[in-house]
């Protein structure tokens, strides 16, 4: 089925808020098979979401509007949606009843809009603790979420794809969808590699997300069938790609490199400076992470350095904290400090101050421990202080992983 | 001046890559005074990109489009564009002779497609360095800007903001917007405790980021005149929200207290568990932060907390890991071997597993220990496990600057 997305919020249109629920909805229907038209965000204002709401109607199978549902006065879904489709507004008996069961008369009162709803409505959240109701249009249903990313997200999940179910008279095909992700390669190396298949017609695209690159081939998924053409291209990207390819689909690099820390027995740890943290909250942002992450240092000044990771203050003042040296020195003092079996560490200039002539901001030296070796490298990268530390430390993951590939 | 933004892309339409260009723009947009009327995501089909631009342009005073200008084979956008709005296609010369100077022939001519624009295209990098451009149609402009944020952001600040002043006969009167930054109270507490300003018809909007909630009021600016109305409402606005308001517009929770550090000359310590490094990296995402923030430990086995916090292993066995007395210790254990100032520290069960009836997932203790007192905090959270992980991190900073208030 086609359908359109329409996300209202004036913390939208004013750029104050990133609108990450379209997204999710576009991606979960994606994969059902449905196909997103076109996502639309409007401000809080009556005429803009009831004109983007009529024209959807008009134009697709089903419509997802999310936002707009609280009980603030900046909230005008419901009216809006009252005066453009012509419909006669009521107050939700369950709503309203549970509303006032749960708070004091003060508190319901100020709560009371929530009820405030379009005749035919048909409540999502059976408790009443969430917004959000089906509304069938001309025999098109559009879903009304709430803005709230964590409460849309159940709703879409156990309301929204199930009940599509009901409407799709022709069964939406899923797609097959892969995503090869990759850390390594910049993308135009990525299409010139990746050429003969797109000249053959298949629909490749390229999402470059800091220092990674993620690939996707889409197909229709075939019951049954052997689909010949996709698995000749996965061969093909594979062996394209080679090492660059570190995990399929959902794969996080920090998960895939915990697998195969996992697969060795290894545990690691990080020594970090100038990403502040970031690399060890990439890591441990992966379920299960204790069972491969032992811990970390975040040696932002010196004196940490010397002091937890038993760096000579001798070495720190010829070759300055941002070096090779340095970078080795971390992770191997880290390493023995912790008793971890692989440490990386990273130092640099995330700037936007600090820059010299020779160091100039986005320096990075990343160092690598194990019980055998130490090895450092430098890398330069550009961007903003929040970037180049995300750049490092998706880099000083990815040195690790081929680490262990190698071994 | 009134204008709409559309992004394209099939990365976005199936909900892969979150939108984060149109947000920023339309930011810039707003407080330089213009109104974005909507937003629009199309995939990569040459007729729905064609039909958003030429409805957009009708409606709009300008239109910026993003993404869909590189040289792989999903761009499609230019082609779109001269199909739409009935343009003639010319390889531009300047585009083309530095592709053909910087790179080899093959190179070239894989990245030929870069170089075939709308007749009229205005190239806005002068260095040929970034794809995007400006056209003039029906006396409107039209500008399209690279999907790649960074590129993006650079041609919207030097070249779009500036060049649309050329277009605004009547001057756009820039919009005063405050945002009121808060930590501690809940959307509907605040929504309660400012009624009286929106029964006054002021514009307030809420929005909640983890625990966070963020307030804005909006005014038109008025040069020279002194506006009574948003002062008092600034002085109500501040008594209500008290000590909850951490700052104000673009100051994050961070550099706030990373504000009040300073002041008293405090060097600060994290200690983390659950948050795996993200309550540091929150932290050292402030430029400048070296000024006030010594380091941390991410103690994720236990065998760290003993070995770098010097945690008393009988203390561990007998409280747990996960407890008031473990944060406590974890606290005053990085004091003492960071030689700092103040020191918090963060334990608990992010989940998705490790969750007992006693202490479910969400369960956390923050500790915080100066020179000379020590104490812990529980607190339960909800959400995913990022989600548990990032209230986390935001609790414990604000714990920070909630005992330098005091102090």
């Amino acid at each position: 089925m086609i359908g359109e997305i329409i996300a209202i919020g004036d913390e939208l249109t004013t750029g104050r808020i990133v609108n990450t629920t379209s997204a999710l909805a576009a991606r979960e229907l994606f994969f059902q098979g449905h196909e997103i038209r076109a996502m639309h965000t409007v401000g809080d204002v009556p005429a803009l979401i009831g004109q983007a709401l009529k024209e959807a109607v008009a134009r697709c199978d089903f419509v997802i509007v999310t936002g707009g549902l609280g009980a603030t006065p900046d909230d005008v879904t419901n009216g809006a949606v009252i005066e453009a489709l012509g419909l006669d507004g009521m107050v939700h008996p369950g709503v309203h009843a549970n509303i006032a069961s749960r708070l004091d008369q003060a508190t319901a009162e100020l709560l009371a809009r929530l009820a405030w709803l379009p005749v035919g409505a048909e409540v999502l959240d059976p408790e009443y603790r969430m917004a959000g109701y089906l509304l069938r249009h001309q025999s098109k249903p559009i879903w009304f979420l709430p803005g709230v990313p964590p409460q849309m997200e159940i709703l879409l999940r156990t309301k929204v794809l199930p009940g599509l179910r009901d409407f799709d008279h022709d069964r939406a095909r899923p797609v097959c969808q892969s995503i090869y992700r990759t850390c390594g390669l910049f993308e135009t190396e990525i299409s010139r590699r990746l050429r003969p298949l797109e000249e053959q017609g298949l629909a490749i695209g390229y999402y470059p997300v800091g220092c990674e690159v993620h690939i996707s081939l889409a197909t229709q998924a075939v019951p049954g069938a052997a689909d010949a053409g996709p698995r000749t291209a996965d061969a093909f990207i594979r062996e394209a790609l080679g090492d660059n390819l570190y995990g399929m689909n959902e794969k996080t690099l920090a998960a895939a490199t915990g697998d195969l820390l996992m697969q060795r027995g290894f545990l690691l740890g990080a020594a970090e400076s100038c990403t502040g943290g970031l690399m060890s909250a990439t890591l441990t942002e992966t379920p299960g992470s204790s069972r491969w992450f032992k811990g970390g240092v975040i040696a932002y000044a010196n004196e940490i350095k010397e002091r937890i990771l038993g760096i000579d203050p001798v070495l720190l003042a010829r070759f300055g904290a941002v070096s090779g040296e340095t970078a080795q020195a971390m992770a191997s003092g880290l390493l023995q400090r912790l008793g971890c079996d692989i440490a990386v560490s990273a130092t640099g200039i995330a700037g936007p101050d600090g820059g010299t002539p020779d160091k100039p901001v986005g320096t990075v030296y990343l160092g690598l421990a194990t019980r055998d070796q130490v090895s450092d490298r430098h890398v330069r990268f550009t961007g903003s202080r929040r970037q180049i530390q995300e750049k490092t430390a998706q880099t000083a993951v990815d040195m690790v992983r081929r680490a262990l590939l190698v071994r």
